[in-house]
């Protein structure tokens, strides 16, 4: 465990951006400068897609303020793909290329920051090189706003987009309240698989009030449920709000989102808008009530503006600590949470084998969800609330968001 | 113009909410409670119909620190309506409750919060009130993120609301470029009758880039040059990021979010989604591209956690203006701002008539829109660009905004 090993690492980025990824691509960077054993640090173009094709970029050659700008800048700095491996008993093309990129450049550290998907793709990769005997140590970093991955108590990313979606239900729940008229609003969130992101727009209470009703993937969905619950809360208050993961599936599975309902407009129409836009029709049908369909879309996923510094200062965190596992001998695993017992929210950061960790979900577990299976529970909010805090400090020019701007400088051998 | 006028004063909301219409309302309380003259601080519930039906609450009564926080709390704190108030030649039954409800509390002074159709408002009760010799000075307070309202520079609402979208933007166009495929990107911006808050999608040059193509309501809309232009720009750089204001109109004069477009998807559907599901529908027939569209939504105008400082600041001085002037003898006029000459930001407060205000809609100059339509010059962005500067100074508890809370005692007379 304790060889030194050195050489260039390679860091990449893959599936969906986050509001703090750059934040670990900068954790990752910091601590490589800081280690003698690197002895080169590059960056991928668009995940393993880079490291196949050899599109990598210096990053010892990036100005160090510019790299620091990172903390506050959204989206995949060095680009992204959704790229699935082969199984390399049955091709390993990709592979070959990947080990051929790794040899011309000395590489024996490689960092993969991704979620479900990119983890499949770290662990294949770690196996491919140790079964042909090319010395490299494979550290994956956790990513994702779905916070689905397993093994970790959450995932960077998920802070910054619960306080996004926290924020902007509070101040949607102000808007509804301003005409002294009956409205029912609807706020699509995402989470295919899971409802994380939904469940957190139940934070909104800190600041105004709950959605009166919160529908999550793990609770199969009736229509006629649903628009039960509504004309509840409608008749007592005249104002509903709603929140709706996009990934709500009927009990035999399907999503919400691409069932053809009905609206019959009178033309036989279908609704063909997103889930918020399909659940708008279909209330205002059921009801007669006025009703507005929000979706939150891409915001919540690149609204570093609202980025928590708590999910900055983790994700930070987790680029360094893969740096410092690898060089100190650890492969072949994922940076994980770990959230310690006590009343103040503390984190420590453990290691996870990344083949228990690839390709499985983690659900919100049912006792958070409330037994009517239209809100979540108190445990829930214990739970996401320390993940929101903290105002970030990030920079203004002329009174908007300066992202870094890196100068992507193309690596040669 | 000097006669000092003692009574109590009524302050009210009135059309759609905005990041910084509660700043006003602080603004007039803060000056009311100053002003020796005002013997009483009325705010009215829903606008006019609140001042109607007699449902005032008692502002004096408020805990002060809590109004302070009327600051960085969005949507219309007392409630807003869009009621249109009778000529009153034909049908004086509402100036006649009003007259009674201000007699009631002896109100002497009517602070009116709103845009084009509440200056309509203002002006109607402050020339019935002359009529019937009540003497009571009438000022409106002008208020609107569309930014449409005539003899001003611009309005309060519209800096903040412009500053939530171009940050979006910005954080939008980051996250277009994550993977290396090719992507079109809609954003549908508010503004029905005027292009200035789509325009402002332009200032995320100052972040990331300006959306390659804006279309504004000033100019008359041409699908099949709409379709050329996003052509144009994605053979070039596979990408295109383009803002369209929800306003746009064909040259007959009819709304696009209201013309049914067939995208053919086979069964003949159309499209029932809002203006950005419908042109991202359209847009993927016609250019086969990957395509997603955006609606901001509720979102621009209820954004308080981006308001701009200086939108603040000016929303609260207009708040403070109206009272001053009030006091010191005007009736029947809109506060104002007047740009200053000069190389730095300046503006200064200034009155306008009522009726030369209402009901008039200040529309982009066509000069500041490009040749061909489809984009602003740097002449709009030199306008917009003062209007969102400096960082709010918004107060959070456990990570979240810490809206005002009032107790909103009903008043007795």
């Amino acid at each position: 465990m304790s060889n030194k090993l050195i050489g260039a690492c390679i860091f990449a980025q893959s599936g969906g951006p986050t509001a703090v990824i750059n934040a670990s691509a900068y954790g990752v960077f910091v601590a490589a400068f800081d280690a003698p054993e690197i002895t080169r640090v590059l960056g991928a173009a668009h995940g393993i897609t880079g490291v196949i094709n050899d599109v990598l970029y210096d990053i010892d050659k990036e100005d160090r303020d510019e790299l620091r700008l990172l903390l506050n800048t959204p989206s995949s700095e060095l680009g992204s793909c959704r790229y699935k491996l082969a199984d390399p008993d049955e091709d390993d093309t990709d592979y070959k290329k990947i080990l051929e990129t790794f040899r011309k450049y000395n590489v024996r550290y490689f960092f993969y920051n991704g979620g479900n998907d990119s983890m499949d793709t770290c662990s294949k990769v770690s196996r491919y090189l140790e079964k042909v005997g090319y010395e490299c140590r494979v550290i994956g970093i956790p990513k994702t706003i779905d916070n689905d991955l397993y093994g970790t108590d959450h995932c960077p990313g998920y802070g910054s987009a619960a306080r996004y979606i926290a924020t902007s239900v509070a101040e949607v729940c102000k808007d509804t309240y301003v005409y002294d008229v009956g409205t029912i609003t609807v706020i699509e969130i995402m989470g295919r698989h899971a409802g994380w992101l939904a469940g957190s727009a139940s934070l909104a209470a800190i600041s105004c009030a709950p959605p009166d009703l919160i529908y999550l993937p793990e609770v199969p969905f009736d229509i006629d449920r649903f628009i039960d619950d509504i004309n509840r809360v409608y008749a007592a208050k005249k104002k509903c709000l709603i929140a709706v993961s996009e990934g709500i599936r009927y009990p035999d599975g399907s999503f919400v989102s691409e069932a053809k309902i009905s609206t019959t407009d009178g033309f036989g129409h279908y609704q063909l808008g997103g889930l918020a836009s399909t659940l708008a029709g279909l209330i205002k049908m059921r009801t007669g009530a006025k009703v507005r369909g929000i979706e939150l879309s891409l915001l919540q996923r690149c609204g570093a503006h609202l980025a928590s510094q708590t999910d900055i200062d983790e994700a930070f965190q987790a680029g360094q600590f893969a740096v410092q596992s690898a060089v100190a001998g650890e492969t072949g695993k994922m940076v994980a949470f770990e959230r310690l017992p006590g009343p103040e929210y503390k984190i420590r950061m453990i290691l996870q084998p990344l083949d228990i960790v690839a390709n499985v979900e983690k659900k919100v577990p049912r006792e958070w969800i409330n037994a009517e299976g239209n809100n979540v529970t108190s445990e829930f909010i214990d739970y996401a609330l320390p993940l929101v805090q903290g105002e970030n400090k990030r920079v203004l020019e002329q009174g908007l968001p300066r992202f870094a701007q890196l100068k992507k400088i193309r690596a040669v051998p």
